[in-house]
Parts: C-alpha cells; sequence; structure tokens
C-alpha cells in the first residue's frame, strides 16, 4: 500500500490516506463505514501495527473499489504533506554509504578516502522536515554551498533493540524518498547535524510504501535532477551498509522505535563532488526519485533574512 | 521555581510537580482545588508559557504553604522521573565548550587543540533520557571506554528562530542538570551520536528550576564525583561559548520550540583526558551537582548481551 498525509483541501486537517489508483481515500472514514476504526495520523497507523495495516487491506478489499462519498478524493485535487509531518525525534541519517560517494566526498569534504568500517551516522531535528512541494529555504548569510543528496528512507514500524541482521527487516514499517539537504560550508568542527540539520533540510514523501511491497530495498533505482539535468543516478544495491545491517547496527545501543526514520544515505553526484562544484541557489528546483515509491518535486527559495 | 516529574508511589502515573520546601505539590490537583486550569505534565505547562507559570504562582501564594490533602506528598516518598521523561526530538549536545576541556580532549580524543569558533553541536536521541537514580548501561561488547561530563542543560520555553544573543535568555523557560555519558571508543569517523546517544547516556534532573531564579546562568559551581571521588569541578562562567551564544547560534538555522533541551558542554576532568585514563564500569556510582538546581546519582550498570 502506498500510504499518504494529505489535505483534501486548503482548510482541511491533515489525514491519513491509501492511493487507490488515481484516489486518495481517507483511511479513517473508510474504516468508518465498515464499522472499523483505524487511526487518522501516519504514526498511530505505525503505532497499530500489523493488525492496523491488516484491518486496512481488509477494508480496502471489502470496499472493492468503490468508495462511499466523502470516503476518496482525486489524488489531483489533494495536497500531500510529509508522511510523518512531525517525526518524533530526530531523523537518523547515514553518511558515505556508497562507495563512489565516499570517494567524491574525500576529494573535496572533510572525509577520509577509506571505506567507512561503521556506519557514519548523524541527525536531523523534526524541524528539518517538509512535505512534497514545500520551498527548501536558502539563506545566504550561512551558506554559499547548498547541496542535495537522494536517499531511501527506512520507516521503522516496531521496536529494535539489539537486533541481528536476519531480523532486522521484520522491524519495517515501509519506505519513503528524503532530500538530505546540506550546507557544506556548515560542517562545524566534523559534526553535521547543523549543516544537515537546518530548517527544511529534510524534503520527505511523497508517501510511505508498506514493507510488504518491497520485499528487498536493495534493488531501488534512485536519481536526482537540478532544473532538469541529472545529477546523480544509481541503485541501493550499491549501498556499503544495507538497509538490515543499519537497523542492525542502530540498534545495538540506540532503541530504535516505531515511527523513527533513517535516511539511508546518498550515492555519488552529489554537488561537492563535482567539478567544479555546483550548489542550489533560489530559483533552483530539485527533482528526487526512488523506484517504486514516488517523486519528490522541490524549489529552492530564499530566506536570507533582511 | 523547582519543577518535578514524578510518582507518588510504584504505581502511580507521573505527574507534574513543584518543590515546596520537604513537599512535593501535585501542580494540576493543586490549581483543580483553587477552581484553576493547570497541566499535570511538564512540556504541556512549558507550552503554556508565561501565564501557566504565573498561575501556578498565584496558585502556591494562595495556599500560603497549606496544602489539602491529596495535592502534597513528602519528597521523601517519591520516586522523581527525569523533569521531561519524553523530550520530543533530540537533545542538543555541545561539545568542547570549556576551554580546559578542549585542551584535555585534543591530547587524546581526535579534536583540535584550537578552540572552536563556533559552536560544536551534536545530538543525544529521546531514548538516551534516564531519571534520577536510575542505571547507566554499561555493554562491554561495545565498549571500554564509558565517560562522564556533567552539564548544565538549559530548557527552551519559546520558539526562537534567528534570535539575537540579547534576546536569546528570554527564550529559556528553566535549567537542569544532565550527564553526558559518552563511549569514547565509538566515536565513529567523528560523528559523535553513536558514542553519546546510547539508551541511558542521558541522566537528567532532579529538577527544572525557572529562569526567573536563575537570572545569570554563567555564575553556577558544577562539579562531578565518581564513587566520591571528585573528578570534574568548574563554573558556567569559563563555558566558551554562553548559554545565550548557544541559542542565537543553533537558531540562526535550526528553529528551537519549546521543551527543547541543550547540553551546554562539560568542564575539564573527564576520563578521557585523565593520565592514565579512567573509565566508567558496573558498581560505580556517578554523582553530579549544578549549583542552585540539584544533585543527580546514578549507578553504572552491567546491560551486556548474554
Amino acid at each position: 500500500m502506498k500510504l499518504v498525509t494529505y489535505r483534501a483541501s486548503v482548510e482541511a486537517a491533515a489525514r491519513l490516506g491509501v492511493i487507490v489508483d488515481d484516489l486518495v481515500v481517507d483511511v479513517a472514514e473508510l474504516a468508518a463505514t465498515q464499522g472499523e476504526d483505524l487511526p487518522d495520523t501516519m504514526l498511530e497507523l505505525i503505532d497499530a501495527g500489523r493488525p492496523g495495516l491488516e484491518t486496512l487491506r481488509d477494508c480496502l478489499d471489502r470496499a472493492e473499489g468503490r468508495f462511499p462519498a466523502g470516503t476518496a478524493t482525486a489524488l489531483a485535487n489533494v495536497r500531500l504533506l510529509a508522511p510523518i509531518p512531525r517525526p518524533r525525534k530526530n531523523i537518523f541519517g547515514i553518511g558515505l554509504n556508497y562507495v563512489e560517494h565516499v570517494a567524491e566526498s574525500a576529494k573535496t569534504l572533510d572525509t577520509s578516502k577509506d571505506l567507512p568500517k561503521q556506519p557514519v551516522i548523524f541527525s536531523k531535528p523534526p524541524t528539518t522536515v517538509i512535505g512534497p512541494g514545500e520551498g527548501i529555504e536558502h539563506n545566504k548569510k550561512i551558506t554559499q554551498q547548498l547541496d542535495w543528496e537522494v536517499e531511501l528512507a527506512v520507516i521503522i514500524g516496531t521496536t529494535a533493540r539489539r537486533v541481528r541482521k536476519e531480523d532486522a527487516l521484520r522491524h519495517v514499517f515501509g519506505y519513503s524518498v528524503m532530500i538530505d539537504v546540506s550546507a557544506r560550508d556548515n560542517r562545524r568542527a566534523g559534526q553535521w547535524i547543523f549543516s544537515k540539520g537546518q530548517d527544511t533540510y529534510a524534503p520527505f514523501g511523497p508517501c510511505i510504501v508498506t514493507a510488504d511491497e518491497i520485499p528487498d530495498p536493495q534493488v531501488l533505482d534512485l536519481w536526482l535532477t537540478v532544473n532538469g539535468v541529472e545529477k546523480q543516478r544509481s541503485n541501493t544495491r550499491h549501498m556499503l551498509f544495507k538497509v538490515d545491517d543499519l537497523i542492525s547496527d542502530i540498534s545495538s545501543g540506540i532503541t530504535l522505535e516505531p515511527g523513527d526514520i533513517i535516511a539511508s544515505g546518498t550515492p555519488e553526484g552529489v554537488g561537492a563532488g563535482r567539478n567544479p562544484q555546483e550548489w542550489m541557489w533560489p530559483g533552483d528546483v530539485v527533482v528526487a526519485c526512488v523506484e517504486a515509491i514516488g517523486t519528490l518535486r522541490h524549489p529552492v527559495v530564499d530566506a536570507t533574512p533582511q
């Protein structure tokens, strides 16, 4: 299933939806028409676990594609928000997780040319999250090196503490797309949270695809364009630490919880690694896609204080 | 005021309290006896802003030290929890923020001997937080270098975006104590979240002292002992970046929100900086204090998986 958080109109409240063909079906409303009880936010659905998803599937099966008035809206007419508009903690980001990106980073950033022996983990606060189409803020008083990174985002479904690699994928609720925006000139003695953690630096969406539809997360093409020109194209098979490695590794010390998000790293082709280097500026449009999930399209907007 | 989150008995729900002499007064219950409405969690009181604190002060004034049955419990009989048991995002940690600690770190850790030009920011997930007296977990399969750091914790009261230094302290709700526990051998290509972000690595409390009682946060003694032996003793006047600098700096790119926590850095005397180096082991007891706030006392417990 493709799950979304959306507004049916500008004034409408945010709702949890599931995409069926060219419709967005309101999860809680659909359930109510069948005497079932399902939540109206993504985090609550994640918390509801496997039974919640099974109930939703049953509701969709019973509907047989016919949705009562008030339960479905044309996808073209809704405004999608980030699937989890407000995560309950910082996003876990993974640095240097595609082999070619390690090499390009070593040339121009302060990173080693050796492959990392363990995942390089950083974080992005919940205030970084923006939904599909929202502007990435460019503050030229702070940065002249705003960079792009397309990433597969992993959404945790069940609490994971000290999980073995072979059990790790069972803890995944689903997958999404994230752009890990960085101000490369804000790296600050090596710690990346300020360079990667500024407001609007985590475009996220357009949906969460449930894990049953992506049995192997390591076979997905992903790509990114800026102003229509392709900058990144790779496949998740080139990840150095796979999704199961990441979950097992993080959970060895840090308990992962339902709703946690892991941005699993970016392939080569970032602006910092190009010759000459390229950066994003107000007016640019960045488009990012992960196969089987969807596409994000974001303008860069000037947010320089006067 | 000294605000706490506490349980009046083992089975009791967590409540918001205010310390009056040797009593803990239940904030919501006290308000109810006077026909007022106040929340029963710290985060909700922070969200209620200045009017919430004023109402609480009025309630205490009207009580004149006589608290109706059911509204007060002897402090000795309650179990204190972390004042914010579950932060809404990762804690902002500040590295290398006392001059002498910069020097000791450069000798034995992978940090520069030069003073940082800007605050060095990292983060600790909400799952790091433990309340007074709870065990700091030692997993010897992961670390043989578990270290201590006593810190002044700053609790944000109102949204701060691009705040000037001279306005910064107005955004502070109050102050508390945090031990920033680190597994020094888990630094991971320089990113500190795994070394500082493991479960139980943020002992926090025992209370939040409201900002009106600490008009100048840069005059506070702080110290730490391990097994009764003093390891750290300094004063917040030795911070490189003061609390107002930190708020102004972080908020230049990352919006700070009510309930956010900044652990403002530690002075010299950490285990990594001693000769020979010293680390915490199961059975050790670490005690940390910041003047005018209170004392934390935590055992280190073995949490090595079998």
